[in-house]
């Protein structure tokens, strides 16, 4: 049964509207809204409107803070740091990037971490508010309250998954790279899951260190964990990018796995770049536009298609999602359905 | 037959005599010589003294340009961007992880974007100098005349390695990664080809797009290509960090792959940030040394010693070779030979 399409736009107001029914402020509840939809359209289905339920739950329990601003720790005017006050990690990022991109328009590059943030959902939806003015942006997190990826040679977790998002500006689509310091997902482990599916790939380990394809390790006492990028074989990477990530997200807004678990959250780095400051916009334009169009001229290896650019993808179903309307991943809509019976808010119609 | 050990001051000294004896200044001989040591004491041996023998060739030839200071195309007091004119990329990286690190402690942050460096050899080799001051620092480089991995997917090279390192403080050894975007590297790829040997993994493709354990794959026409690190099954990681680094190794400084190629160089991205100008120098310590010691605490898969913590093994090999003396690699003395006689410079003598 294909799940029924929506407008994006009646998505967002839906999403708004409970999100302020649940005590959030307009401004708060729409920049959460916006951006959760955004992943949805760009294909991130486990951090988008999934989230909401969970977001609403937590409004609801107060583990997520309803009012007020960050409190500002430190700031040189260029490196802003911030206590969240588990304020909803969205809309304190998107707070964020726009401030870090202000300041870099006249620096050259500035750089804001938060601690005490709720969770972050998509960081790739993050990008294009920086990219579309010609900004380069470097969003990093990790939730010092959970872990499930162990370093490398060990297998007690230690890790979040550790994504780190990029994006720049080119002479088309912007490029948009949403990666991790880990093989998979606590999101992706989690549906599976709950789903009796397994990965492709043996990216996990069982707590005694055998690798598997199996999510049910996460069911064990102790647990199994998730390999960290390059697995087996090469994953010191994986395991040097996670300690560079926690170092920025935990280390420089001082709040992390020294203190006691406050429950689902964020540690959050945020850096733009002006490359304006630099060599020039048109400069960096013409360097990148000319490794796009490089990588796309790589021919693939057999049974591939052609080599796409990190985000391509996701601009393509964007696109065909606000024409032809967003189908949200299956299950999503009927939750959210519930919480609009409870909040009393009206559930948008289908337009397919 | 094992190699002579020599102390690393005599090795420093020697071969600032001979890139003096090749045109440099005493400052940059010097700091030339005591990184390329460094990078030896530090077990990082194709990127030590191995790499002296090419510096002499490209200062005889020219391509290395020995006199002046980096052009200065822009500068916000934050972000410098410097046109490094073909001089010894190890000197003019030195010089801007000292500029950063002067910067960051009075805004938090700041980069210096280097364009047309010559070869920059271990980037670890650099951490040192600025996590001793208790500064975080971040060094990427690319080369943009050459290209040996391609993107995710494809065959035909875009990128080189990219190395991307990262230094913090922690209450003991600072942590030193220098990782790459790709699995391998150009060095250990030339190495194990010269010596007629083959890698543990099938970590390189041929030019149709086959895994191979075997380096001969870069004497065909078309040659082939590194995998991404994250390889067949996620190497979109890998290729996510190419971009990255490429963006601001390129992009920024403005000079790359769109311009004719000049010859074995280096364009660069040098960052460093201070603690103390966020949460505060302790803050950044206390949450690292509770993360550091959590990994040394994670138990080993079965087969493996302790989880050990990036730049560890390389402390422990520097302690033992200033304490020993410095064994370098086999056949590395014996080319440096052939220069000392060349331009008269006397070798230093073994310590056993």
């Amino acid at each position: 049964m294909t799940e029924p399409a929506f407008r994006a736009e009646d998505l967002t107001q839906f999403a708004t509207a409970l999100f302020e029914r649940a005590g959030l402020d307009r401004d708060k509840a729409q920049t959460m809204a916006e951006l959760l939809v955004e992943a949805d359209l760009m294909g991130h289905t486990t951090h988008g409107l999934a989230l909401a339920g969970g977001y609403l739950d937590e409004l609801d329990s107060g583990s997520m803070t309803k009012d007020g601003a960050p409190e500002v720790i430190a700031d040189t005017g260029v490196a802003a740091t911030w206590d969240g006050r588990r304020l909803p990690g969205v809309w304190l990022t998107a707070q964020a990037v726009d401030l870090a991109a202000a300041r870099a328009q006249v620096h050259g590059l500035a750089a804001v971490a938060i601690r005490r943030a709720h969770h972050i959902a998509c960081l790739a939806a993050f990008l294009p508010r920086a990219t579309e003015k010609g900004l380069v942006v470097q969003i990093a997190s990790s939730d010092p309250s959970a872990a499930s990826v162990a370093p490398f040679g060990g297998t007690r977790a230690v890790f979040t998954p550790d994504p780190i998002a990029f994006g720049f500006p080119t002479d088309g689509d912007p490029v948009l790279i949403d990666i991790s310091a880990s093989i998979t997902t606590n999101g992706m482990s989690n549906r599976l899951l709950a789903e009796g599916r397994t990965f492709e790939h043996p990216w996990l380990l069982t707590a005694d260190g055998t690798p598997t394809h199996d999510p049910a390790v996460f069911r064990t006492d102790p647990p199994g964990t998730i390999l960290p990028t390059g697995g087996l074989d090469h994953g010191h990477k994986g395991y040097g990018m996670a300690l560079m990530i926690e170092a920025l997200t935990q280390g420089l807004p001082g709040f992390g796995r020294a203190d006691p678990p406050e429950g689902w959250g964020a540690s959050v780095w945020v850096q733009v770049i002006d490359p304006a400051r630099f060599a020039g916009h048109a400069a960096f334009v013409r360097q990148m536009a000319w490794t796009v169009a490089a990588c796309r001229a790589s021919p693939p290896r057999p049974g591939l298609g052609a080599v796409r650019l990190p985000g391509e993808n996701a601009m393509v179903k964007r696109r065909a999602a606000l024409a032809d309307g967003l189908r949200l991943y299956p299950g999503v809509m009927r939750g959210l359905a519930g919480w609009a019976d409870k909040l009393g808010v009206t559930v948008p119609a289908a337009i397919g």
